[in-house]
């Protein structure tokens, strides 16, 4: 990959991912896949203002020891020094950056049961730290080859060509082109107008149909909002936390769903890949799930906690976007949920309701936000799926056509 | 490299290396070149009853860019959560591993000045938790091939078989035979029997000269003894702190150093490299210092605080080592300071002091062991270098003649 447009998308990501502004701390999380460009983006991070940029390089495998050795005790436990760093984060609100490129089965064989219950046991301690920064701060997601992950997606392709293919496909799903801010700049304009049209029906309820068997009827929150590209921080501050991204999302009322949805493409899970699944919803929550591949993993997940069972998140994707049209399965979410309508169970985004700076989180979520630990993304668009919108003045207005918006 | 002798390996440093007790914490630091053989090492950390394993990676031109950018006041700053996390390891006394593969020349061109600066800034912070430490926690530091310095130790020779010999001459070096647990029991029983033979002697000054216009007189602490090899922990757990190690080393008394020593290999120095170049000492000190390069790094070196022109430490490594024998430069200090006699200025050991487990810090310091925030190896041995015990009787006992054991 030329060194030109890697430097374009290292910027891409420090400006109009997480808008470093001057002075602000930087904690990048990475793999050690592509040391070359993280040097690269902590350049680019510095150049755009930050005071220091921490970052952590994370190794997959070491993971799997990890849980395989330490007992839950340990791997739950949060130490003095780490509720004194989090509290550090509270202060100082460090923007963070994530690069994705984990191998998709790279935590296959790994004990969930024994991660999901020291992830519950520590989620309480962290918890507090982490509602306190919620909406506070930013942050970006975006993706960086790894060699299994390019395996998996490329699986014809020998290795050094399966991860140049994948550079090519991030870079160009991202739109990181000669100028990607300017391309970013139009994309957020066209996804917020999308969002304008959606928030003028006074949406009920959305009722997805499929010919796969989805039959499925989401509630809205009267005073939520659609929202898409990008976000503003409580600080004020413009981010896009997600690269790349295609969707229009909201987070929907707790409580209200009916029906049956089936899923259309593999959820990647901790780790794991779950397959050809089924939700069927009642009264908001997920009553019953079935798999062929991972089901126990899915059931486990949707027992995290009281709220894993209810949607956070629906989010609008036309069967056309630059990644579904690559035709790609990128077994990695934050490609694949740009790739088509999806939904998501857990947490749902209190920044989704109109008005969100002037109200605390709690009243966030007595409005009807869901809250969990977890916040997981399946898709269930395809080229077979419609989308109408029940308005509060009774009028069923058509959103999606055969997987495309219907305007 | 084979599976099975890499696995050796891994179990050398975690009990022979590290020595690590049933239930206690491990750090280890090390860079991104060699994640298989840390996966394999983590596993081998948690197999000798680790609780928990701690990976650090680190990635050198990441220290380029920090140093760069960030205010000397960034760089030297601890934060509050740091501060609590050092008293965490004071009380939890972790055993620390350090795997080194860097490029000697990796931080080439460096602001030297500026990192000095903010090391001296940062110092009097960390000191105290560091001297909570002092002796009472075991660790090692072990090395694995990096791209860049294999290509520096066999110029010649294509990278991926540069990396595979420097594999073999470190796995030879560090005596990872089938079963190198029994290989480094009999060497330290060897090196045990030098160094008491030389703590019989009663030596009060050894008497260093060679061809090359060394003429060098240290002053010994009469409480302190020669060690070589493995060492015990305050807390009565043996360790060897240095894969591969050949030397019988003593800290000299402070104060006590006259006449002029010729370096006889490069020093690399925060990741740059001093060569051709002479100390002399009055009184103890470093007066004068010449280098054909980088002599104002060195400058800068000896003025680090007030200790780093006294010496720290005295080494004896005969040049017929298998280091030596291997006749390599490895520009890295594990193994060079294993290839011939060396010194070090800056910090000397407290536990060179005999009965230091009856005695604090300040009364081992009291006794003449030097205090720094430096510790650096020079290498002063090569094939004419004459070493002579004068002993507290009056005697004048041939220590070394032409490089070699006088006995």
């Amino acid at each position: 990959m030329k060194i030109t447009i890697l430097r374009n998308y290292a910027r891409l990501i420090a400006r109009t991912g997480v808008n470093i502004q001057k002075g602000q701390d930087v904690i990048l999380r990475c793999g050690l896949d592509q040391p070359k460009f993280v040097e690269l983006l902590v350049d680019e991070c510095y150049k755009a203002g930050a005071r220091k940029v921490k970052v952590e390089f994370e190794y997959q495998p070491l993971v799997k020891l990890h849980v395989r050795h330490q007992t839950v005790t340990t791997m739950a436990k949060v130490e003095e020094w780490e509720k004194v760093r989090l509290q550090h984060y509270v202060d100082t609100l460090p923007c963070r950056i994530y690069l994705v490129s984990d191998d998709p089965d790279g935590l296959k064989g790994v004990n969930q049961a024994k991660m999901a219950k020291a992830d519950q046991k520590s989620w309480p301690v962290i918890k507090p730290y982490s509602d306190a920064m919620e909406n506070k701060y930013q942050w970006c997601i975006a993706a960086v080859p790894g060699a299994a992950w390019a395996k998996k997606v490329f699986p014809g392709l020998p290795k050094g060509r399966a991860m140049e293919k994948l550079w090519e496909m991030i870079l160009f799903t991202s739109r990181v082109t000669d100028d990607p801010v300017a391309a970013w700049e139009a994309h957020n304009k066209d996804l917020a107008s999308r969002c304008a049209w959606l928030n003028s029906l006074g949406i009920a309820e959305l009722h997805y149909k499929g010919d796969n068997g989805t039959d499925l009827t989401v509630g809205m929150i009267p005073e939520g909002e659609f929202k898409g590209g990008g976000d503003t921080s409580l600080k004020g501050i413009f981010f896009n936390p997600n690269i790349p991204t295609e969707e229009c999302f909201i987070s929907p009322m707790r409580g209200k769903a009916e029906g049956i949805v089936y899923a259309t493409k593999p959820l990647s899970y901790q780790g794991q890949l779950i397959e050809n699944f089924s939700v069927r919803f009642e009264n908001g929550k997920a009553v019953e799930v079935k798999a062929e591949k991972n089901q126990a993993l899915l059931e486990q997940m949707i027992a995290m906690d009281e709220g894993a069972a209810y949607l956070g998140e629906c989010a609008l994707v036309p069967v056309n976007s630059p990644i579904s049209e690559s035709g790609l399965l990128f077994w990695e979410t934050l490609f694949d949920e740009n790739a088509a309508c999806h939904l998501a169970l857990g947490m749902g985004f209190a920044d989704t309701i109109k008005g969100f700076e002037d109200k605390t989180l709690e009243e966030c979520r007595a409005l009807g936000i869901n809250d969990s630990m977890i916040h997981e993304d399946f898709m269930i668009g395809y080229e077979g799926l419609d989308i109408d919108a029940i308005t509060r003045d009774g009028k069923t207005v058509p959103v999606f056509r055969r997987g495309r918006w219907a305007f």
